[in-house]
């Protein structure tokens, strides 16, 4: 666990210091749960992008984009269930006067108890050494199982209790658990208050006139709403899709793990409007589409699973997560939802417009259903980076930092690097510079010994160093190292550009996807 | 005059016929200065949005991006001088509660005038006929001259007024020209208020830490509060720019001109960080380079002209426009701006922390200068896009409308045609599709006779129509139809991708940079 989290640490430094992900407002001691992406970040997260919406968009002959603006007709959350339902439960300790999350202080109780479940176990190992069998130790050992019971017995009070709306009975649990103000240690609670997620503005000057409005909490209802319009210009047939990338904003009381939970970040949703009774086959089709395009990157078959909900959405007729082992644990990374006519049905009823299709083929009208993809680009960042930083032992004994990032993401695809700053060394390295830009992100650095830059490098993600010589200067080769294997090959400066487009051309890592399993 | 607002009415139906811009949550009778864009209009915006990342971050080594939140400390922006500047002077009606800006109301009046003028010139013109010599008319003519005079003496009073902050003075010169209300034909005016075109928000739920946050009215601060952060961890030396795309927000009153004015738009900024007394050769240099730029895209020389400001914001020494024809006239597309060290002044003063760089070369630490270049992401598109949509005469006395955008921009790339729906020509078709798809966005249509089809991609703004018939067949050749000169061509299928690679290709466009002039 303290690895973990030194670890997780260790992510966070590194994308600092790399020009990866700094804490928003810095200069100004920052603001909590924003974030900026640096030189690099910004260039990863384009990338991440862009895989995604090739993937989606480009290759899908019946999916379409769209921008929709972050600034919505209010009565879109209305429809939406936002106004009403997108609620967190917050109870303010009357002596410290902070606030928290209801079921975060519980969540964090059941937290204390895992903890010590975890100690029994620790103290069972050493006991018993080579001879432990944890699972059974876990099943049987009374003390352990009586832990377990009261988590469980805990967790469920508050899951139904929140599904009632019963918040009198959410503090009936805060107080008969003992639970007390982390700050103050206090035990003198408020009653329990939903508190609405969406950051509220006004739009226009005139008091009269303004008009309240909220920062979107999902890009999804701007695909609803331009519904028909995309349907009639773009002549689509149903099935098809809508996709969509765009910020969202959420206002979380409990804001941590940092880019993980944010109240700026960035979606990336695909919304497919199916013939009601279909969503089942293409619920399993949309799972096992996205599923492929996460193998695609070759983060690691065993760093993914499904994590099905057993609770469902109000909208929802069925849900998945794709979750990713992130330093943390495994968590959500996507979600695949069968949407049923949920939100076109409520919008329908709330603009008083129609939004069906006209289906040729049976000669009916209706509402149709929507089966859903819906990333957090931010939540695909972390994933890609923390699982490709990692610190290597190597066979003289030091060890390095490095960055693997799948080569069609990285921020920079090659550095280039004269062995010297002289003897002409550096202008032809400037000149293999001017030749590739134009295809690649690629940097010149000359500073340092060769080994050293080949570090920073490494630390960088940039998965091909070029290094020009004096050889370079009679036979026109140069050697390119790979930043995974560290070899290193003698190779003609013509042949450069092929070698590298091999090796990050978006097309041959979307082709992996017909590799994967499903 | 109404040519152009007809052409003008023409692009708006267009961009929604053709999926390129809807009005915002129209079911909900739409959102007033907010538009979305659809299936063709987010490709052409990425297009032009990797255009100028290419161009500006891509190709020149000293350029990195950044990627900063939309939310920003506030203190942010006190230091840039938004809370305090940022306003425009609004006006109440008394009896009909409207709001107005003040200064559009005295323009409006004006505008007024030159109607008056354009009435005079054209009664002249048709009792003169030939004869008729406009320019010295207007020079001569007596009514006109003072026609001229009135409204060059309002706008300068009106100038100095908003300058010094009399606004007592603005509402007396309201009163004076006898502005009544638009609405209710009322005089019965308010004084004059700034009012903050920031829109605000809350950050937190808890009464007591509840942070008034401002949505970003410009994506710039974010690229100076980070300038030491990306300068160390890109190891980045003067002169350098760091560039970023990205959303902002203006609660403007008055809004208008479709997508030229919007309450939330993109921006495309660069700021160019230099050593003080150097910015008059960047001033120059950046002009140059952002004009070719534009230039390169082939809409016409004569729709560019540079505007040098004379009057100069708080912050600037000196500033200039590019303008671009709109089809309301020439408007501002870009503003390159020598900001000096106003902004890092000021965030050092407001931040207690040094915002310097140590410059090796000449062994000191200042505050570097700053250069920038800043580019209204909708505009442009609005430049490209009424620029490229023309009504044109054809041989046979019909006319098409077809939508020259630039190819490297142009939503989709080829379109896919099947002569006839059988004889497996669709199926052919496929295949070809199937093979482009990795490379380019291409699409496939079977409806309608080819000649309609034809119509239909013009009018989309697909570069090439592939044609798919039954000399297909036998020897592999399709006949590719190009939609600016409407030929046509018999080519292998081999050779497709090749002649559409040329023809999109950013390289091959941002080449013509160099071929630009000045």
């Amino acid at each position: 666990m303290a690895n973990q989290e030194d670890n997780f640490k260790k992510v966070i430094s590194h994308a600092k210091e790399y020009g990866y992900v700094f804490q928003s407002s810095e200069i100004y001691d920052g603001l909590s749960a924003v974030y900026d992406y640096g030189h690099n970040g910004v260039e990863l997260k384009k990338n991440i992008r862009e895989y995604w919406w090739k993937a989606m968009v480009q290759l899908n002959e019946n999916i379409v984009g769209i921008d929709a603006a972050i600034f919505m007709h209010p009565t879109t959350w209305k429809a939406s269930g936002h106004v009403d339902a997108f609620n967190d439960p917050l109870i303010d300790n009357k002596d410290s006067k902070k606030r928290y999350r209801a079921d975060v202080l519980i969540e964090d109780y059941v937290g204390k108890i895992d903890t010590k479940i975890e100690k029994e176990v620790k103290k069972a190992e050493k006991r018993f050494g080579d001879n432990f069998n944890k699972q059974k130790f876990i099943e049987t050992n009374p003390r352990v199982v009586e832990y377990i019971e009261q988590g469980k017995s805990i967790l469920s009070r508050m899951a139904k209790s929140l599904e009632k709306e019963d918040l009198a009975d959410v503090k009936a649990l805060i107080e008969e658990l003992d639970i007390a103000c982390p700050m103050s240690g206090s035990k003198n609670w408020t009653d329990v208050k939903q508190f609405n997620l969406m950051f509220g503005t006004k739009l226009g000057a005139s008091a009269e006139n303004a008009m309240d409005l909220y920062l979107r909490p999902e890009t999804a209802q701007g695909i609803f709403v331009n519904f028909l319009n995309v349907q009639k210009a773009g002549r689509m047939k149903i099935p098809f899709g809508i996709a969509q990338t765009g910020k969202a904003f959420r206002n979380e009381i409990v804001a941590r793990q940092f880019i993980f939970r944010m109240r700026e970040f960035e979606q990336m949703e695909m919304q497919f409007f199916i013939q009601p009774g279909t969503q089942q086959e293409w619920y399993e089709h949309w799972k096992e589409n996205r599923m492929k395009w996460h193998l695609s990157l070759g983060l690691g078959e065993e760093n993914y699973r499904f994590h099905d909900h057993e609770k469902l959405a109000h909208y929802a007729d069925a849900a998945a997560d794709i979750e990713f082992r992130f330093p943390f644990g495994f968590k959500e990374l996507e979600g695949i939802h069968s949407r049923t006519d949920f939100d076109l049905g409520s919008h329908e009823k709330y603009s008083g417009k129609k939004l069906q299709y006209f289906d040729h083929e049976t000669n009916r009208n209706y509402v149709p259903y929507v089966l859903e993809t819906s990333i957090g680009l931010d939540r695909m960042f972390l994933a890609v980076f923390s699982n490709s930083l990692q610190e290597e032992e190597l066979e003289n004994g030091t060890s390095r930092t490095v960055l693997k990032l799948p080569a069609v993401l990285a921020p920079t695809k090659a550095a280039i690097l004269p062995l010297v700053k002289k003897d002409g060394l550096p202008e032809v390295a400037h000149e293999i510079l001017e030749d590739l830009k134009w295809d690649f992100n690629v940097t010149y650095d000359e500073k340092d010994a060769v080994g050293r830059r080949y570090r920073r490098q490494d630390a960088n993600g940039t998965p091909f160093c070029i290094t020009v010589d004096h050889q370079t200067l009679e036979d026109q080769t140069v050697t390119i190292r790979y930043r995974d294997s560290m070899e290193q090959e003698r190779v003609a400066i013509a042949d450069l550009k092929s070698i590298i487009h091999k090796a990050v051309d978006m097309r041959t890592w979307l082709l992996k996807m017909e590799d994967q399993r499903a």
